[in-house]
């Protein structure tokens, strides 16, 4: 077994830097606080006698040396980076139980066949730079160094010059490395588990994404002097699309969501009607047919509201994975390492999009999930305990040792 | 006849100041640049002969003195802050035209038994600080002057603090002069007089207006893991309450209006259902029976969407005016100087609010509309000729010629 009371000590060291308003985090991608979250996990890396790599995109990689020179690594990690409102677990978890499993390894003196390396992937909650899982995404060859650099944030900071800025610029090629396999743990971030009363969640698959952002071009105009009869609503069109949204994933039950995080209104004054509206429809479902069936009726009744109101309406696809069906090998591994140390479990699909999932393109890859309260998270009242953070980390331990060999 | 060119010129050096990004101003109140324009205004007052006051909202008052010792002047003014994406002209016009009117006079010599005081309002606008008119609100004392002074911007700054950081919280107290009458020149913002091709609109009412700032409060979560069923989705309440606006302005027709200008989104995120959205509904009718019903209306619906989807909804009102007749004498005074000059006239309700509402409280006031190309206003591309602003400024000065007696 790992050392849970340790894990739990680091996860609340590593919940000092970036600390949100109410409990929570805010430590974004390649903020001053990402780098300072970085900083301390590399000092734990070091300590735990691993050497670091980082690649062009700034992903880490602490290696722990395997015993045959020839054998691949086994990759096991997540990300430290988190929501502007985000919680102590999502992705930290992960992160530091892959460090727990090899600090217990050292405790306990196993070598494996197979070299470990603990990963922390840049980027993947894609609030400050859209997409989610940019790094992961352009180790696996599905995105562009190119495209990801130029990546911008609100303040229109690119995503290339804020990685130099902290330093965190690695000189690895972006998917150079090979993996033997890819294991990513993490909190579920949805109710399941916890309704169903289960320490582990064998997960299976993850669902398919889109994010389409919409902008819409009205006329901006005086809210009071300017009549009904001779407005061009951008807001009115947004409204009834996010309503429109809610409708398309109502009808697509069950196992589709459909919903609006981001909007930003121009010129947002009180007396202005909005001459631009912006904001990203995010779509989900496992089955391909079904997401790419929602998208297509999401944009054609889109612009049909649009065509309507008299509103100009472009979409741009800033993000998107299929389904991902996950090893079995390895998902049998967790599977039978939570039956083996006795953890109540079930098998599960990932609501939300994980580095495993572009891992899964290039490497055998699964993921093991633990329960959160109310299945909150993207939130930072998200929360879980230290003894659901010990069991996923247990099981990690063993189906990571099984797949490295002793 | 006042000096078109002149006017005109002054209006074009004030558009240096604060350039927008399409051709039209974001001078800001209290910002560096409603400073630099405060500034410009000020030495062509002194150039004109007029004595500044400013009181302690940080209103100008320029007096060009009467003749008649006892005669309280006539007050001849509107505003020199914009919108963050507005014209040049809104408010602009009236403040240059009050003072190309005393220029005027200078040339030809004239006199007058009351004074005339051109007047620059503090914060019309209302875009940085809600509410709109709030330095006209306070001196006609429909406002406290501690409330207009903790009125914040987005970023928490206080209007009380920033009207000291610019230099200009003059020592008057607010609402000591009294007036002997009140005149405001203003460009329509609205289609109607372009529409109906007249050069001069007599204004007789003003629309009442409520601002209704709603907060809902849904329950912070992930769009990918967290099922539709589960959703305590704010955005979908805020877009149900915008399309119910639509239709409270839409079966209130004719002469009502109801729209959103502002939303703000919490975390903001595109992959987090927001946990508080906030957001302001403007709704404005000349008829106070009619605006209050449709507040009532409005507040109440609100209140069932969101009970339905279970977001908690706070509501507080954070503009508002009744309706305003304007005085039957200046208003005649206003058409016999159209008809007198040879201007093509017709009379116009206001649709917007103006500081000459809330001088409406106290003295006798009223108003003169130019048309503005498309009714576009609150818009960088807001226009007018110069024969518009001058054809006004004409009947601005008659009016006030002979409300200030040769
Ligand atoms: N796990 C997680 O929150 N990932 C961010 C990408 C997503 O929205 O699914
Ligand atoms: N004239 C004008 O735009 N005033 C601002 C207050 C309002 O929204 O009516």
């Amino acid at each position: 077994r790992i050392n849970s009371d340790r894990l739990w000590d680091s996860l609340m060291d590593m919940a000092k830097i970036g600390p949100g308003i109410a409990g929570g985090n805010n430590r974004q991608t390649l903020t001053d606080e990402d780098k300072e979250g970085r900083d301390l996990f590399k000092s734990w890396c070091d300590a735990a006698g691993m050497t670091m790599g980082v690649d062009k995109m700034g992903t880490m990689f602490a290696t722990r040396p395997g015993t045959d020179p020839d054998a691949l690594p086994v990759y096991v990690g997540s990300h430290l980076d988190t929501q502007p409102t985000g919680g102590k677990y999502d992705g930290v978890l992960g992160v530091l139980s892959a460090l727990e499993v090899v600090r217990s390894m050292n405790d306990l003196g196993i070598k494996t066949r197979h070299p470990i390396v603990v990963t922390n992937w840049a980027n993947e909650e894609g609030a400050r730079f859209a997409p989610a899982m940019l790094a992961s995404g352009v180790f696996a060859g599905q995105l562009s160094l190119d495209y990801a650099y130029s990546r911008k944030d609100p303040e229109g900071k690119t995503y290339g010059d804020e990685l130099k800025r902290i330093g965190w610029l690695g000189d690895e090629d972006v998917g150079a490395r090979k993996m033997h396999a890819y294991f990513e743990y993490h909190i579920e971030q949805g109710p399941i588990l916890e309704a169903e009363d289960r320490q582990i969640g064998v997960v299976t698959h993850c669902q398919g994404l889109w994010w389409l952002e919409f902008t819409l071009t009205g006329r901006e105009a005086h809210t009071g002097s300017t009549p009904m009869t001779m407005r061009v609503n951008a807001g009115l069109a947004m409204s009834r699309i996010i309503e429109m949204v809610q409708d398309v994933a109502m009808s697509e039950q069950p196992g589709a969501v459909g919903g609006v995080g981001q909007v930003l209104f121009s010129p947002n004054s009180r007396n202005v009607l909005p001459g631009k509206v912006v904001f990203t429809v995010d779509i989900r479902t496992p089955d391909l047919d079904k997401l790419n069936r929602m998208r297509a009726r999401i944009e054609s009744e889109a612009a049909r509201i649009c065509e309507e109101i008299g509103v100009g309406c472009s979409v741009e696809a800033v993000g998107h994975f299929d389904p991902v069906t996950f090893d079995p090998t390895l998902v049998g591994r967790v599977r039978s390492a939570a039956e083996k140390l006795g953890y109540s479990h079930m098998d599960i699909i990932s609501g939300a999009g994980h580095d495993a999932c572009w891992a899964a393109k290039v490497a055998p890859a699964t993921m093991i999930m633990c329960p959160c309260v109310g299945g909150l998270s993207h939130n930072e009242a998200e929360d879980i305990s230290k003894e659901w953070a010990g069991a996923g980390a247990d099981v990690l331990f063993h189906a990571v040792l099984e797949t490295a060999e002793i």
